[in-house]
């Protein structure tokens, strides 16, 4: 991974001329007149803990699982959020972690923690490091002995498989793609796909509700939880006996999205699927997105529901965001709808889901677009890198509300986004449907001013307004982190967050646990 | 409904002679000797609020609903379990509440927690009064000025229905036959149909997570609800803007399962559905159990999953539970699975599922047990009256758990039951299925001894520790209430304890709501 971006570099992607051509005339991007900093010259705050913490660090997991080189603290700066990338190429790494801490299992996962909330030291739990909402820069680390990076890397284990109960047993550490590699030897899938697929692990998934682009297929990835464990300063949770129970509220939901603040995950009990024996994409044109819109509520409401279901708008069609390949070659015109379809009977839910398309005004495109759209599906990250270099600030964000309220917030969303930025490009796409309601996942590309983090911060914050002013969700598959902090706590109320900050208190009595993050 | 028993008094049953005899000569069962207490006969605590508080209490929702009359008080004295009808039976009425008090809005309902909280009134929230775990029988009352029974039935509203997100926000007294009707004026559904159906109230399936007959095709009552209001003694709470959202831990599952411990729920938007156009119920034999089982799980897991799925053990199908009307008159043999397809699009889903049924030796018996199972599948509580007073007691249990755990759950809980019991007779079902597991429903026959209370209440605790033991929940549908109290702290541990008992605390400091249930 790119330490200040994304990916592997060997996959980075020049921009086409074209999309150059298109930012300069249409945007008025222009390069940047710094050239990113290099590793070795981000500027680290000097490491507050003492040999004496440091030391008692590799008491629990043994001294070669405490890093506090330059570049292993660099690597655990922030997530892959715009303005992350942003502070990274400015070579500000004022966030670091004084150590990076490794623990290979949940007994020192457990330890680390009761040592750190005795000896106040503030934890950020580390998966992928793919958050894009702040959820990985502490807050108030003067108030603390130091701040470590608790990353789970070595908890990187399918544990057992149940192919009766068609459950998986994981470590949190496990990346996606390892996840899928592991549970393909067994002729099985999780089936999540985020964008973020190629970095993130399953406890990241799990701590901030993450959610695929097959989740109308294969659920969301808070549906696979069928049991977890977490690790706590003051004891462990272990929960997860049946899929459903009545036996009071249900408490993996308290823990799922609880993005390291009650704790952290040590094992995740998953819902596994067979790997699907066969998968079809296809693309379809609708002459607005209304009537795309109402289409794939359709197929929400009555079925059949493809895996893949996504709806861009008439600016993110034109613009070709859903085949990055072809970006800026000029779209199919309309709104284009990627569906796709996975498992054992793909032809006859194709056969209906069409039908149901066609009384919608669909037009079927064919496989092309579908096969585009899968072959780039994991290929936006790497496009931004180049954008910010090229001076564009790119970045998306994401809500999600119930079908009658969705054209408001599409609505306020733009507004938002014009009002701050002037005269930015919006795209945008219905990325996840529900029977109820569907999730509105925009991108934005903007010129960079003198302060592009300021500029976006503004955009942010308008936007965090609108959403929670139009009645929407302030993120329904990125988290709260930082940057959605006080929204969320005006879309939970003051009772929602009295809960949140008395589950916290219960947990972590300290304050140790990934501090200024989630809780408003 | 009956005070001392259940429903209709001009539904009861009179047992057919053949179950008489079979109670007699399989069972021992004998006539009881004293006759069951008329309502006037039972003996109630006397009324320890105060004029002062009474009429506080008037002072928020008016002289006339609150009422301290001997019937009303009577007819709020616990629920519905074996136990309570053996206690109201034998005229017992000691956990009856001083007052009963009838809120006509949110506000009044958020007024009433204020006040009780700040004079130290126990609040026992009451929707239909089926609790069959213990769920309104406060304890502890001597720590407080009084009790009082929150009865919902004047929140009886369908506020407003959104056809386009298929959404219907409801107040939480509605009950369930009225919900039905109500949103069949619009041609729409919940599908919601537990046994306790004729009874029980939205409100109170949302505060116990309520699973129904047909939770296979319409989902859990937990599935359904898309947000709610919670009134509190410290504040209200409102949540669910959107389908799904990973903005933190889903609240709503918190709420859900509180059983009246955190705040009443003052309204629900509920997720609907169109009403089936068709209805298909069916019944099949399997040779064993096992059989059926993996019948039922190959449904689950690969689909088509019925609107319905229940399979009888041997034992239950041979004493014909699946039929009430057919009782004692000697089953098809085998297992018997009733399976129910609803929907535009009956047909094809019902050719695929039973080629999957037949494929794991199931054999078809046609449409008959499916609709002699449809037209008695609310008739088991009337039966279970006749029962009682032929000196039987009769009584279910439910667990849950994942499939490849489930014959163990089974061979536990039976087990424990023989153990406790003698020889009591002991039936069983698969009531609820999915992908990673599957619910069991136990229903239990035995001869009353001459404590028949204490006689159940030492094959319930043998029961609960089996269950715990073997690894499943200690409830699939009916909640925790005083019943299970003991089991769910051992099932969520101390550190889950401690974040119900956090989140109690913050919610309602003074204890006032419900005490004794939920929280161990």
């Amino acid at each position: 991974m790119l330490w200040s971006g994304w990916g592997d570099p060997a996959k980075a992607r020049e921009l086409p001329d074209q999309v150059k051509k298109l930012l300069g005339d249409l945007l008025g991007v222009r390069a940047p007149v710094a050239p990113a900093a290099a590793l070795e010259e981000v500027r680290l705050p000097p490491i507050a803990l003492t040999e004496a913490l440091l030391g008692a660090l590799a008491g629990v997991v043994g001294e070669q699982h405490v890093l506090t080189g330059h570049e292993d603290r660099v690597r655990h700066t922030r997530g892959k959020s715009t303005p992350d990338l942003l502070r990274m190429r400015a070579g500000d790494g004022g966030d670091a972690p004084d150590a990076v801490v490794l623990p290979g299992s949940h007994d020192e996962v457990a330890g680390l923690l009761e040592l750190c909330s005795r000896e106040r030291i503030a934890v950020v739990p580390f998966g992928g490091g793919t958050s894009v909402v702040g959820g990985l820069a502490p807050s108030g680390r003067d108030r603390f002995a130091g701040v470590v990076a608790l990353d789970l890397r070595r908890l990187d284990r399918l544990r057992s498989v149940d192919t009766e109960s068609m459950l998986a047993d994981f470590e949190p550490g496990v990346r996606a793609p390892d996840a899928e590699r592991l549970l393909a030897a067994h002729g099985l899938t999780l089936g999540h796909f985020p964008q973020s697929f190629e970095y993130a692990t399953l406890g990241g998934f799990a701590a901030a509700r993450s959610s695929g682009q097959a989740s109308a297929g294969y659920g969301r990835f808070d549906d696979m939880v069928a049991g977890l464990t977490l690790a706590t300063p003051t004891g462990t949770l272990e929960l997860g006996r049946a899929p459903k129970s009545a036996a009071g509220p249900d408490l993996r939901q308290l823990v799922l999205g609880s993005e390291g603040a009650f704790g952290v995950i040590t094992s995740l009990r998953l819902r596994v699927r067979r790997a699907p024996a066969e998968r079809r994409y296809e693309g379809w044109r609708f002459p607005a997105f209304a009537a795309g819109s109402a289409a794939a509520r359709a197929l929400a409401q009555e079925g059949p529901l493809p895996a893949v279901l996504r709806l861009s708008d008439e600016t993110e069609t034109m613009v070709g965001l859903a085949d990055p390949e072809a970006i800026g070659s000029g779209g199919p015109g309309g709104c284009l709808m990627i569906t796709g379809y996975e498992g054992a009977d793909v032809e006859p839910r194709r056969a209906r889901a069409s039908a149901v398309l066609a009384r919608y005004g669909g037009e079927p495109l064919g496989e092309g677009p579908g096969q585009a759209w899968e072959h780039g599906r994991f290929s936006a990250p790497y496009l931004r890198d180049s954008l910010l270099a090229a001076g564009a600030t790119v970045e998306t964000l994401e809500t999600a509300g119930f079908w009658s309220n969705l054209p408001r917030l599409y609505d306020a969303v733009r507004l938002a986004l014009l009002g701050a930025l002037g005269s930015p490009l919006v795209l945008c796409h219905i990325s996840h449907v529900y029977e109820t309601g569907a999730s509105l996942y925009f991108t934005v590309v903007v010129a960079q001013d003198g302060e592009p983090v300021a500029q976006w911060e503004r955009a942010k914050e308008a936007v965090n307004a609108a959403v929670v002013e139009a009645g929407g969700t302030i993120t329904h598959h990125h988290g709260v982190g930082r940057d959605h902090l006080q929204a969320y706590g005006r879309e939970i109320g003051p009772v929602g967050v009295r809960i949140l900050r008395a589950v916290k208190e219960s947990l972590d009595p300290e304050g140790v646990l990934n501090p200024g993050v989630l809780i408003p």
